[in-house]
């Protein structure tokens, strides 16, 4: 009868939020402590955000979303800020045109990082007071403010490579020799029953607004790859002419093709007749044995369609990955680069291996709403709904991406022909 | 009296398919009747092709895939035609760009005429003395001949009337006043049930590659309008200020609405404070009861959410379809425009109406391969699965679609931002 | 001592003016015959114009500027043909922007030549009963009409030439072997003093406004090559790397051939190891004697300094080609393309050979206005003041110029990028 | 035996060069001082380079034409900084395509200022121990390479105030109040007799190789205004529909107004009905009587034809240039902008003023070679050589270039549609 377990949760609730956005947080500028403040300004393509502009945008958000909802008079730290770090939240003003946002070289870092701090306080003393009525008001918006932010760190370190790659200098994010390698196993295609099924995100945690809702889908029997398609396999592709003949490729894909010059995924370059490799911690030999990086769709089906294969449908792969933890190589193991699929003692893969982490893989799947989607309401409702044309879904997560941000319903999504991610992709077949 | 119907049936097949066959290509060429040789050679962006070409590409599908593999030995009747007219089947050799054929001035109309009179004979002289085995090697081919030529039969109208609407003299392709108007009947949303459902080709006539195969999807619950948006629907959301809010529009949809500037519908404009509407048979009045035409995807996707519904899936409209006879305003009713949904006694309409004919209606499905798909071989595979990227569904054909050429199963496709053939749209909701 | 010459004298000044005027209208529609409705009506680049286009627009020169001045009342032929075939007569109403002029298939040749012989007759009308006011008052602006259409001649080959290149089938616009190959005489370099010279339209003939005034200018003393520089010579410069290193360019030309991939002069393609070249005769082997045409201004000072020279200046070369008669191989000819310059008996050239026609002559002057330089008022005046900016001066004539249209002050001016004219160059030094 | 002035000679001349040196390197640092690293970072805009890429090129020009020829083995400071920072100089190098500039966020500002210290140590050194030999071969490379920095002092300054002018925060460069107004006295239309002068650079001081030859040229009798057209003057332009309408404006500038949207010049705009103007002390009101900077060719040419008059000639301006002193508001005034010319007691001016300094004019000549010219042998003949075409001579200074490094003789250029130089423009007028 005693108990009263209320408000030690309530308590306890409010310190693990502020543990958890502190951990977010500190996560994000530790990821810019190597950087100089020239780093944090450079746009390198218009796709691609500064690392600073990424900073006071994530700090926005918050800014945006919690404190001017909570705090009431709140104060904005500038009156501009909210101008030049809106990005695509079209529903609370104008914003700074995406491809100048390397042209705003004020307020520079120092400021940005100032205003972080500004934020995190005034964030913080919230928490501290909060009661039960905040906690289930402002709650979810902090959640997604950090899911947003982890997203953002992501695409930090993928913006960052972009950039360092265009400097002939070369410069490495991170010192240090590569992880030692490893011997990739053979694939084999593991055959899974259809049937009907459900997919999109069941618990209770957190899930963006187009994990949901959970759904009922008929699968049709597949069959689907041990493991991602290897450097080694994409190379064969490669020299036996896989860019050269239109055959292979959609429409679209061969105009990709022919427009940009692609001869091999991004970041490969052919030296003294040897394939090295741009990478977070410099260039290097091609390892054969890790899974294929920074290819676009295009790449990822006419791969597929040459060895006489397909990509799997997100339900596929959902349904794969549901039969394992998510486990893998994240950017907290410090890697910063896919790593050959580890080879269990018998050698070949029963299960599925490499689903999460190393790299995102192209699915066959346009990327669109799930039955019965409706997207959050006002401005926070823009955040993925909008893009839905023109893209098409990755599933798993990469060597960037922190593993507290990932789970088996988890969708990402790009254009066909963006590659700057770490995008790689797993065979699929129809049975 | 044993029958021995089997010569019968052949002789009967052979001419029954020679009949088809003269059918078609005599549609073709009178729809370019009332053309100038210049209205037949000029290409008026991109996207579209000149007439000619059209004629000639028609022609050499028959000479490339019917002459040139049944007859021993066979000569083309232009050595460089190949090169010329082939389109996007890159199997079969390199092609013209696209964008150039605008300038291929020759050859002209009257040899492209007498191309297409040499093919037609040495098709008819083949299929006079085609035997059984003939039939069924070569009989496929034919059929998928005049079912592509069908497509450029839709293609010339839709491209002339782009032409024509450059032209600041507004040429009418037809003279004549246009069929008295109608007065559309209230929309009401019609539910259907959901459950696993097959889709796709069933039957035994015709069908395109993508079509097939037939497999189970499991549909949610859905309502479905009765019928397609009107003018005067889609003109209150022009004239309140629609395109002028990024809020109802997919991003990408935003990007394009700002990039060419739209406002309104294409072959819209407004003059001396009256909206009107540029035909096929030149410019007149809008008619606020005919169902809009001629709007992208985007324009569809951000009306429906404005109004807080959305477009149906293919599965979806399918379903629906298939309740109905396929019935309506195709090119033989001469009208070579939308017109208003006939309305019964009642007035109220508790069958969906204007599925077929009038406007392609953008569904919300993109254009991807059916579950166990698999192109055609060769170079025929190219025609469809190429396409499968960037596109998005339409079904039920237009005003300016042959009747015979469509189906339930029927899928077209486009790029969202694609707005020159007959494309509209009818609402759908979740229950 | 009677005499009254003046009316005789009014007669045939008119009857004068008839027969010129039918002269170069007749001349225009020869050009035109061997080409079909298709052929007159493309446009192959934006920089072009369709035949029908310039037929019309040639056309309706003489219903703006002499019928609706001259004839009380004057309806125009056609109520939008004012619209649609102004050039860049800016003050007298919007055009139709010019690169979709080859998207107007109506009207088409057959209306534009009934516009022609319609506008013909009300001309020759008029003139047939000009007094000798009329005469005063009309006869500059008739006199300018025709010499804007020998202009028109000209680029209606040129133009033609262009779209002819891009087709596949290589047509030919005059059938027939090319004039027997020469020897061209070796080139030397021929001294001329410097001093107070007068350059600019001297006479009382017709002219330009822009050969005016006739002016005083510096020059300093020169040599100047005795015949343009030939294929052979060119050639020689393409096979050394001439366009592989930035070296000889000037920077926006080296950007130009980057950018285009320029490897050689226009038209010059390499098959099976030999040089062929494409002309208004159908395609062949590359003549090493001909003036090199089609070459850019780029190109041109390129080449001029790779050999340690440089381009002559306008005034150089009009005190060069004062000294000679207006001969050479024009359009008259009927060669359409430059021929080898003809050896004397000596060989060696004394005077310079090859100033008029065969090619236009790229000068280094950039085009701008002579000292004192005032525009014709109102339309008439954007003919040649509105293009001084970013063009360079060529001089002389082509092959496909009227002789009749030429003389040593002649002023011509394209773009430096531009090689659709038949554009040579000789070279000068300085002494 | 008294005398031996020659080694005090050689010693002053050697500390002469080291101080001028030292005078001009340091003064480009004092312009960075007030910069960030990320202001030093950013490229606005291909035209334009960052501060910090400049501040090493400008170094690197040294580096590799003063220290790689006067040290044996001399060793790079950086061995890829010769690829990193060349610009032109094509024959030294494949370079860092231009618009790429601005993602080369390494070597950041410390190290290329560690550059700047580490070159200029070296260049002090080898002066310290100069022999007259040494300075007869190096000493020009040394005074070329200052005048060199000075032009990259001028474009530090307004390349930094088009990036500011981008940022929605609009920074100022420098704080404080702008200078005190005055106002302009009357302009007034001074004649100057036509006949034989010389132009080019005469005297025995520095000049860039394309000043020179010295020469004749016959000039014309002119009007040229006694001051700079105002910002007011220029204003009633802007108000009276200058921009919207073809009529005064040569082709490619109606083009150029169109495609760019432009209605004002730049850095000027328009809010709540008052004109404002960007400046690089922030954004103040438009002072009518300063001189309109910061407009194209384009706008300077068809504000004159507005008016009835035209741009002066560079020969017209050199004469007039060359009555007076090169006095006026240059960077050393630390207005950074334009200020109104000072009116004399009596009020209008009977001299041209305004010549030298405030704003660069632009004159009617297109940048071509002076008859006789050369081009520097090398690597350092690209200078200047390399953009005769496609250009126009501006004359006189700004208010941001160094007073030392201008003359009467001196040439400026830039493309006909460049505005973000101070470029204002005078009145000339045919007699």
């Amino acid at each position: 009868m005693s108990g009263r377990p209320a408000p030690a949760t309530r308590a306890s609730r409010g310190e693990e939020l502020a543990a958890r956005f502190d951990e977010v947080r500190s996560a994000t500028c530790r990821l810019a402590e190597p950087l100089s403040a020239e780093d944090c300004a450079a746009q390198s393509m218009p796709e691609a955000s500064p690392i600073g502009w990424q900073l006071a945008h994530t700090t926005w958000f918050f800014e945006t979303f919690l404190l001017a909802q909570a705090i009431p008079g709140h104060r904005p730290f500038h009156p501009q800020y909210g101008f030049l770090f809106n990005s695509y939240y079209n529903a609370i003003g104008e914003r700074v045109a995406r491809p100048l946002r390397g042209r705003m070289t004020r307020p520079g870092l120092e400021e940005i990082l100032e205003y972080r701090r500004h934020v995190d306080a005034q964030v913080r003393a919230l928490l501290e007071r909060a009661d039960e009525a905040f906690l289930l008001r402002h709650g979810p918006v902090l959640e997604l403010g950090w899911n947003h932010e982890q997203q953002h760190q992501e695409l930090m370190l993928t913006d960052l490579k972009h950039l360092f790659s265009l400097n002939p200098l070369e410069p490495a994010y991170r010192a240090g020799p590569h992880p030692g390698a490893a011997t990739a196993p053979a694939a084999r295609f593991l055959r899974r029953e259809g049937g009907l099924h459900s997919i999109g995100h069941a618990g209770t945690g957190f899930a963006f607004d187009h994990e949901a809702p959970r759904h009922r889908v008929y699968t049709h029997p597949f069959e689907i790859a041990s493991r991602p398609v290897t450097n080694g396999e994409f190379l064969r592709f490669v020299e036996e002419g896989g860019y050269e003949s239109p055959d292979p490729w959609l429409s679209d894909g061969w105009d990709w093709v022919v427009a940009e010059r692609i001869r091999a995924p991004a970041y490969w370059k052919r030296e003294d007749g040897a394939w090295r490799i741009f990478t977070l911690r410099g260039t290097r030999e091609l390892d054969l044995d890790e899974p294929v990086a920074h290819v676009s769709y295009y790449e990822a089906d006419a791969y597929a369609r040459w060895v006489g294969a397909r990509l799997p449908r997100e339900d596929e792969w959902e349904l794969a990955a549901s039969e394992v933890p998510v486990d893998g190589n994240f950017v907290e193991s410090g890697a910063l680069h896919p790593r050959p699929v580890a080879v269990a003692a018998g050698g070949e893969l029963a299960a599925p291996a490499g689903l999460f982490g190393d790299v995102w893989e192209w699915t066959q799947s346009p990327y669109v709403a799930y039955p019965g989607f409706s997207a959050s309401p006002g401005a926070l409702g823009e955040y993925n709904g909008k893009f839905m044309s023109n893209r098409m879904v990755l599933r798993g997560g990469s060597c960037v991406s922190p593993r507290s941000h990932l789970r088996a319903s988890y969708r990402n999504f790009f254009a066909p022909g963006a590659r700057w991610q770490f995008s790689g992709f797993r065979l699929a077949r129809d049975v």
